[in-house]
């Protein structure tokens, strides 16, 4: 029997990590970092050959609807479905489990963040048609682990226990962000990077949230009860107005924390470890190691000298000109209304520099 | 007697070193590096009262006349000399002698660069007036010298004899940039820092220039024919273009090249040692040397944030907010068109810099 699959493509993050070019109207998924299409147009094309446009979803926020449908123009209008307010990875997924379940009540979802960046797209379409063969002869939830490459403190870590039958492994624990140390004792122990991708079948996930995070599905069920009377994706005002309610009771909380760590202790998840070349695109730095490098290590986009320079990033905005001097492992990003010059291996403290531009007054460079 | 004494301001300098803010069509003396007015027009502030402001003329160049006249509104229309093309300190310094003849022959004038920088009025005036008497009593080409502060290997050195009987020492030679060691062996031989500051009586200087540079007195000699029909600082157009001629076959050298070594060797060249607090403000990392700093070595003007940064100087252009993270020793400069972003311990290789944008097509960056 022929499977129905759907992509349910998680494109409401916001994400400041990528100031001043990212910004509360313009999140990192919309942003055009590695190639000349943003990275959640990246992951449409990625997945919409595998299943079909008409199986794409996209879950975004109010504030970013109008953007990522003009973003997505080649998906249905009713594939968007849109989050009242940010409640994190559980409500989520959820929400597009109870959208699916309209339309197939047997599909099997594979979930996937809207802003990672996969370099073997082939290895990540047979990856994933493994894990969909996996998640709908098992009735289980199926991560995708990926190899670590050096002990990110950045990323989550996936406990592998035994060999399940089918050459998967069944999952023992998730550990997020582990200090160095862990992460160092983790990989040698083979624990894998999280990637956030999920592949289950609709039901399957629907009864886990029921088991393991009932305060989630108490919200799911009245949003069942929506669905029931319009399709989630094409809701009129009062329908909106009436999600919008439910989803400020629903607990803010992450698949990871409220389903799969329980279940992965009950034996129900799953792990197959993939290699397609993944990234989560964390930061600056992040970026930097993997775009195309000229001589010297330098990389970027726009008009650019980096001269008597090395391993710098340099962005700079259309008709504008950044030139560097005797710099070394510096990012320089350029947009119209502000400039950053970060040393790049301190990317992670941009977060910090947000709350410090705020103390100062000069807010109104990160609120829109 | 009374003597009249007239300040000579050259203006007509170029100067890439402070790219991106400095521009062919708005040079270095014209930019507001220090204070809220620009450099030339504190140079004009610090003389005018000294010796009153029909007193006062500025030499300039074609190109930046008009800038010039805006940015010294308060200076007679006849008292900005415009030199066709520029043709170093000789013929500029010949060419407003040549002007002052015409004016009053007994006069002493006093010839100062307008983008330097003087922190002490009180002293400058009072060094300048003494300066002046040594002048006109001994028929002597005077220059001030500026005790040195380190080895700096930008400047100029003046080589220093015995002491004359006025309190000023002779000057027994000049050396150009010499490097480091050089540089250490100068000052414990008690040379000082050449101001490029030169008083002396009209007559002295042009007497100086027909014994020592006899092919700019050739032209200047043309000059004065042009300046006994109309005022220098008030050619019509066919006079204007009378001097261009004669300017395109001037030679292009140096006052002190020209004539001060040579009348140096002659015991005719006597120095006052001058301690006003003086700075050629030669780049970005004299300049931040001596703009008051914030905590942590950070200084600048405009929107910036430099967070956990250190010795970092920073312009931002109007409106637009500059922020480092974690940036040592570096210089940003944020214009309407470019941003600079240099270690600022390498501030000197910014004329290279220049040359490699030319290269690289980016030469209209540098061009206007």
């Amino acid at each position: 029997m022929k499977r129905n699959v759907f992509a349910v493509i998680m494109a409401g993050g916001r994400g400041t990590r990528f100031w001043p070019l990212s910004r509360p109207q313009r999140p990192k998924q919309m942003l055009k970092l590695l190639t000349s299409k943003s990275l959640v147009r990246e992951t449409v094309d990625r997945v919409a050959p595998l299943y079909g446009r008409r199986n794409v979803l996209v879950v975004t926020v109010g504030e970013h609807e109008r953007a990522m449908r003009r973003e997505l123009p080649m998906l249905p209008k009713t594939n968007f479905l849109v989050e009242p307010l940010g409640k994190n990875t559980a409500p989520c997924i959820g929400l597009a489990a109870v959208d699916l379940l309209g339309r197939d009540p047997d599909a099997v979802v594979a979930v996937l963040p809207a802003d990672h960046w996969i370099s073997d797209a082939r290895r990540f379409a047979r990856t994933l048609a493994a894990a969909v063969d996996l998640a709908a002869r098992h009735d289980a939830l199926v991560t995708l682990g990926i190899r670590p490459e050096y002990p990110e403190t950045g990323y989550g870590y996936i406990l592998t226990g035994k060999r399940a039958a089918t050459g998967a492994r069944r999952v023992t624990g998730f550990v997020e962000k582990p200090p160095l140390e862990k992460a160092r004792r983790l990989i040698r122990r083979g624990a894998l990077w999280n990637s956030g991708l999920l592949v289950a079948r609709v039901a399957t996930i629907l009864a886990a949230i029921r088991r393991y995070a009932p305060d989630v599905a108490k919200g799911l069920e009245a949003i069942e009860s929506i669905a029931r009377v319009r399709r989630l994706g094409a809701l009129p005002p009062k329908l909106r107005a009436a999600l919008r309610r439910e989803y400020k009771k629903m607990p803010s909380v992450s698949i990871d924390y409220a389903v799969m760590e329980k279940a992965g202790s009950a034996g129900q998840v799953l792990t197959l470890e993939a290699d397609f070349g993944w990234s989560d695109v964390g930061n600056w730095d992040a970026l930097h190691r993997m775009l195309p490098k000229e001589a010297d290590g330098n990389a970027g986009i726009g008009r650019r000298v980096a001269f008597r320079s090395k391993n710098c990033l340099v962005y700079s905005s259309p008709r504008r000109l950044v030139a560097l001097v005797g710099m070394e492992n510096t990012v320089v990003v350029d947009t119209p209304d502000a400039v950053l010059v970060a040393d790049i291996r301190r990317s992670q403290e941009i977060k910090d520099l947000i709350e410090e531009l705020s103390r100062r007054g000069y807010g109104k460079y990160t609120a829109k």
